[in-house]
């Protein structure tokens, strides 16, 4: 019993190597390729850490905002990452996330698949505190990236400011301080001609 | 005061793009590259959240481990990936360490570099609890990975079981359950031929 249990573990841990493939639309300031989604929740998780203090809601549970944002791409596994401005895909993105969240949490015992599973809804609904936070860490590094690669994504897309504001929105639910940081970096990018008007 | 403390927070989060490009002796299974520092620091974080149950230590403060293994390899950005059974390598490690982790973690705020830096000693040095129980994560994972790719770095760098025993020995001082798993994979990859005895 404990034996299959921890196999279900492994056997989930080798399956998350798969995560290391899914690429999205954010390309790396050093080099001439895309972020994966790996490197991506590492990088959100990290700046939990980093940036905690300009929670506006001050009893936030960090330890849950970084556990959530370790796991809100495993999805993607199944279904592939979704460009945040890709209306069309955005249209089924649910459904498909969800038959692979059911998919993919199978992989490990049943209290821990709930747990995950659990988790991963909170973070999509973004309604508790903590998913609040989660989603502006993880809008908030895409911004930092697109602003440091003079507007690689938003060029190739091209993406307007109304429509970075619009889909960024969301971070002053959270945060007034980084709200009013990526309000800013907005306009900087704007006027740099990063990004058109 | 506040706007600089929050510019030195975010030219922090930029600099840490460059752990993306630092790469590790374990391929990928899925893939013909090699794994990078950010891709493993989240795996193993995630891995916390998945086995803590086997942690010998029943109030380990897993919080802490997930914060300790998100930021243990950042000195590697400038110090490089040190593979741990290159024993010339190994000799200077803690010396180029020590340099990168003034210059990195001097970015921060002087209370955030602080912390930063003694959670990254408290990992370096294995003696609590949690140090020792982030260590088990960070070994087991390349195990992982090498018996899921029939044992291509112990091949490429011509590893015996011995070594592989020696080098992971401390896992048994976090978890006796995964020690016994580990000492099972290592003694299965020798009868599958992927690890000479």
């Amino acid at each position: 019993m404990k034996k299959n249990r921890l196999k279900r573990q492994i056997d989930f841990i080798v399956e998350l190597d798969k995560l290391k493939h899914i690429f999205r639309q954010t390309p790396l300031i050093n080099g001439n390729r895309y972020e994966n989604d790996a490197e991506h929740s590492w990088h959100v998780a990290l700046m939990t850490l980093l940036l905690s203090e300009y929670a506006d809601a001050k009893d936030t549970n960090l330890p849950c905002v970084v556990r959530m944002l370790l796991i809100h791409d495993l999805v993607e596994i199944d279904a592939g990452d979704t460009f945040v401005y890709d209306e069309e895909k955005n249209r089924d993105k649910s459904t498909r996330e969800n038959v692979a969240a059911q998919r993919i949490f199978s992989i490990l015992p049943t209290d821990q698949a709930r747990e995950f599973r659990s988790l991963w809804e909170e973070f999509e609904k973004r309604e508790s505190k903590e998913a609040k936070f989660a989603a502006s860490m993880d809008s908030l590094e895409p911004l930092l990236y697109n602003y440091n690669t003079k507007g690689s994504s938003w060029k190739e897309h091209r993406i307007k400011s109304s429509q970075v504001l619009e889909r960024n929105r969301h971070i002053g639910e959270a945060s007034s301080v980084l709200w009013e940081y990526v309000k800013n970096l907005i306009a900087d990018s704007v006027a740099k001609g990063y990004l058109t008007e």
